[in-house]
């Protein structure tokens, strides 16, 4: 079962304008906003692999290595890293482009992601290959 | 001045999936969520061009082809369209993947945003070329 | 078929107190928070003249003239300028009183935006006069 | 010292269009919220009477008379009922169209708030009468 | 019909940090989203001695003592006062911990809330004592 | 060095009632806002052993146990699991107490948070200890 579900995508699968909203009380982006958004960016790489709905079972260590500010723009970039019988494994690289100056990137952490695809009683259910369609 | 503003970004500026929060009280995503989506993606665009900071102007006429649903992962892509001595002109194509089928592209709409490039006294200030920095 | 909406409203459709939630990077209101309120104004109108449930359809070209701070009051005064057969011509006037003056009001925008009526099934439905009713 | 503030406004202060953010876990909208926007609007008739900066020091009792619902267009009327020295008593009524009927309003509840005029200090000011400057 | 409710819970009915996104246009927490949380932690407590559904029916004349700040840490201690047929009469405490000073602690406000306990259809309904489920 | 920071805290770092905003487009609590709470409540915990400013270092692989839903009333208890010379871990456990039979508590997840203490320059400064102060 090599190459189950094809290249990698080479758009962000989630792209945000940090805006004062997000801030924490110190006017930084606090970290649940990134990790919030991370969840979110593995759930849309899911889906691309054919799941219709899934539940989040866990998410590896990470380390966030640079702060995000507002006025920056932060990208979720997804792989896939493992599709196993209900579950898939998601690596998502999130990097920032800073505000003040749009031609530096930043790397700002990286996760993994497993998601479990589930049928509409939320039970776990055989994963649908995209290419099974 | 023939191009000053290189080629077009072959990345969405924003993307962004529909959550609950953005629905209307009839269910789908009403207007003004991508409204206001439309107008964030120009001003990254325009900082792509070497904007430090912005005004928007104005927004010329624009139609919805076609409702965006919660869930649906909603892409802003942008292309600058002219640059004059202090504003410029960027258009913004907003297309949807439907959430309950990945593999349908619709086109939501499409607008032109015009900003005004500002100093910090928030007065029209010369558009610096990205490419003179 | 003359005067089928009656007089114009001499109340805002909509007015809200601008919160720092609102901001852009910049501090100052975004342009899409004034758009999104457009659009929800120009839906009251609708509904004013008897529609149940609308999709926004077009917004013509709109011209911001003043920018909107925190603090500000904002008022949408809305105003039918036609009504087809299943389609609505709403113009909406944005007015910034200052918060810092309250005696000062300043013209933000004007919009005009259509809306097409539509029933249950989201398909386009004739417009219910509200004096047929 | 008569008539300090001269006559009632007849235009609500603030109206907002409820919206599916805006609900509890049974799918109405929650108290909390409309709380929240009198004590906006009362801080807003505030400042019509010439207070640049207050803050809330009490409200009287309240009861809720009508629960409102997602898609209701929720008017908060105010009345200047007392300026003292330092500061001034506000009635807020609260009024909703419902979004299923828009010839049909209800009474959803009034208030009475103080509010304390401050300077910047944040400290008890002598209130600054409209008609004064 | 002694000590239906039994002891007064020892653990707020609901902590949150407050973020920039809660300020008001001068930077502080603005009262209503005090009032809001003061609502739910009623209804917290409404739930914990038996009700499924209640509605807000009314809210005692409230003061505030001390402005609240971002980086406040704010708690909600609720404790039920009263039990009738169909309602319950909650207070609700509310504290904060300075951001700047986490050992200082300050009485913000305090409240009585009372709610209609009722049904599906949501009619008055007997309140279900909690120990006879 | 040992016991530096006391008693474990017998109440939560953070209590919230999970609202129709916080769903994802399934109608659950997505994952990105319980991860956003662990990251807060990890930072209380952080303030309360003597930090004024912190950032989010990393966090240890979480498992989600139990799916959290619209009325549940989640809670973030804390624990300081080791403070260094500039960091400090903090376990978060997550715990959720269900909206439909409040007698009933699941374990969500749980989670390891470390913080770095910085300065006002954003650069790590040795962590203050509570009792040195």
């Amino acid at each position: 079962m090599s190459e189950p579900y094809g290249p990698k995508w080479n758009e962000p699968a989630i792209r945000v304008l940090m805006m004062p909203r997000d801030t924490n009380a110190h006017g930084t982006i606090f970290g649940g906003v990134i990790l919030s958004y991370i969840d979110q960016a593995g759930a849309i790489e899911a889906r691309r692999q054919g799941s219709r709905l899934m539940v989040t079972v866990s998410m590896d260590k990470i380390v966030f290595h640079e702060p995000v500010f507002v006025g920056d723009l932060v990208s979720f970039w997804t792989e896939t890293i493992r599709i196993g019988n209900t579950s898939i494994t998601v690596k998502v690289v999130v990097e920032a482009i800073r505000g003040n100056d749009p031609s530096s990137k930043v790397l700002v952490t990286d996760a993994q992601v497993v998601y479990v695809n589930v049928g509409d009683d939320r039970k776990p259910a055989p994963f649908r290959m995209k290419n099974e369609e």
